[in-house]
C-alpha cells in the first residue's frame, strides 16, 4: 500500500510565459506527472490498454493555490500524497516544493479529485468501481501529513 | 462599469489528449482567454508596457470542476463573471458552454483569483492597488446571476 | 476545389514565452489550426469517426523559418497553400502575416506534409490513398502564389 | 570544446493528442530541453540575466521529420548535435531515439538553427556575436556523425 509519490521537474523554457515565471495552467500538467509516476511505482499504467474493460480518470476537480512563482531552470519536487480514497474515485493534494536553496520551500499547492470510468462500446464514459488490484495498493496518506 | 465577458473558442486538435477529450489544463488557458478578452473590452491590456509603474496580474487561485469532456471541434463559450473585487484581487467565475446543441451546456466552471502587483528596479513582485481607471470600470456581477 | 485557407488567431499569453514571443513551437500548433479549418472549408473534418476505414494525417514534415517575432495580442493570419499533392500525401505550404499595421506583414513561413493513413484493429497505422471525395476538393495552389 | 548532449524525456499524457501519439509540436519543444541542456553541460544558462549586455537564442529555422510516432510513456532520448557554428549562429541538428526495447530506435529528426542576439533598451533584438566564452566551448560535431 502507497499513498505518496515524489517526482521531479526542472522547470523548461516553454513551461514559462512573458511575465517571465512559469504559466499557472503548466502546474496541472505537473501534477498529472506526479499521479501518472505515482501509479507506475504501484506497477501499473495509468493507461493500460489490455486492461479489460479498458479504464480512465477523467478529473472532475482540480485547484491550485500559488504562493510564489517558479522560473526557468528552478528544480521543482511535485509530492502527491492520497487524500481521499472513494470505492470511484481519488483525490491527491499536491505540494509543490522549490528545491536547490537552503531548505525546500513550498511554492504551490494543489488538489485533484479523478473519477476512475469505463468505456462502452461507443466510447462514452460511465463511472466504475476503482480496479480491485490498484485499489489495494492506495491507501490514503495519514492526516498529519496532509494537515502539515 | 462592466462585469461579465464572453470568449469563443473551438477545441483544437492540440487542445486533446491520448484519452479524445480536452487536457483538463487547457480550461486553466481558456479562462485567461476570457480574462484578457474582458480587459481589452474595458480598453485595456492586461499587458500594458507603458503604464508607469508596470503591472502584472499573477493568479494566487486557480480552481475549475468538470462535468463533461470537451472534443476536437466542440465550440464553446467562456463565460466570465467579475465574483469579487478588492483593493489588490479579483476574482473570476468562469462558465464553460458547449455551443452547438438545441441549448448550450454548462461542461465546467472554474475560478480564478489573481492580484495586482507591481515591479520594482530588479523584477521583484509586490501587491499593489489596482490602478484606479481599471477598477472604476469593473464591477461584481449581480448575485443571482453568481448562483445560477 | 480548393487550394488555400486563411484563419485567423490572436496571440494569447500563454503562447509567449519568458523572451516575450510566442514560443517557436506554436508556429507549428497554429499551421494545423489552418490545416484543420481547410478541411472544413471543403466540408469534412481531419477526424472523422463515421469514415470506414478511420483514417488519420500523421506529419512526416514539419519547418518553420522565422523571420520576426509574434507577441502577446498580436492579430496573426495563417496562410495555408496546398503546395504539393499525391496519392498519400499533400504538402502544404503556410505563411503568417501580422495583421494590423498598414500592410500585413510575413513574419514566418512554414511547411507540413502530412500522410494519408488507415487503421487495422490493432491501432496500428498504414499509408493509404486519400480518400477519393476529399482527393477531388483539393488542387494545387497556382506556382505564382507558390513563389510569392 | 563539445560538440553534442543527450536530454532523456519521458512522454507524458499531456504532451500526447486524440491520435494517441505525441502531438508532432512537442517534438520542437524537446529539442529546446536538449539545447538548453547543452547549454548548462557547458557551465552556462541559455538565459544568463547577470550577463551585460543580455542576449537571447531567438529560433530562425526548425524542421523535423518524422518516421515513427512516440506514445504515451515512451523513453525518448533527445541527442543534440552541433551541426553548424558561425560568428552568429548555431545549427544543431536532433535525433529523437525510442529507448527502452532492444536497440534505441530513431523515430524522428530535426534542426535547429538559432542565432544570437543583444536587446537594446526599447527591447529590440539585434544579432549579435556569440559571447566569446559561449563560442570558445561550442564546436561542430565530426561530419561522419552528423551524417550517420
Amino acid at each position: 500500500m502507497a499513498y505518496e509519490f515524489k517526482a521531479q521537474r526542472c522547470v523548461e523554457f516553454s513551461d514559462t510565459d512573458m511575465a517571465g515565471i512559469m504559466h499557472y495552467s503548466n502546474f496541472f500538467r505537473f501534477m498529472e506527472t506526479a499521479e501518472h509516476g505515482f501509479f507506475r511505482s504501484l506497477g501499473f499504467s495509468i493507461c493500460d490498454r489490455q486492461r479489460v474493460p479498458l479504464v480512465g480518470w477523467p478529473r472532475v476537480h482540480a485547484s491550485c493555490d500559488y504562493a510564489k512563482p517558479l522560473r526557468f531552470e528552478d528544480l521543482v519536487e511535485i509530492h502527491l500524497l492520497v487524500a481521499e480514497k472513494r470505492s470511484k474515485a481519488i483525490s491527491y493534494q499536491i505540494r509543490f516544493r522549490k528545491l536547490g536553496g537552503a531548505a525546500p520551500e513550498e511554492v504551490a499547492r494543489g488538489r485533484l479529485t479523478v473519477v476512475c470510468v469505463s468505456y462502452d462500446d461507443s466510447g462514452a464514459m460511465r463511472a466504475a468501481n476503482i480496479p480491485d488490484e490498484v485499489a489495494a495498493k492506495i491507501e490514503v496518506a495519514p492526516r498529519e501529513l496532509l494537515e502539515a
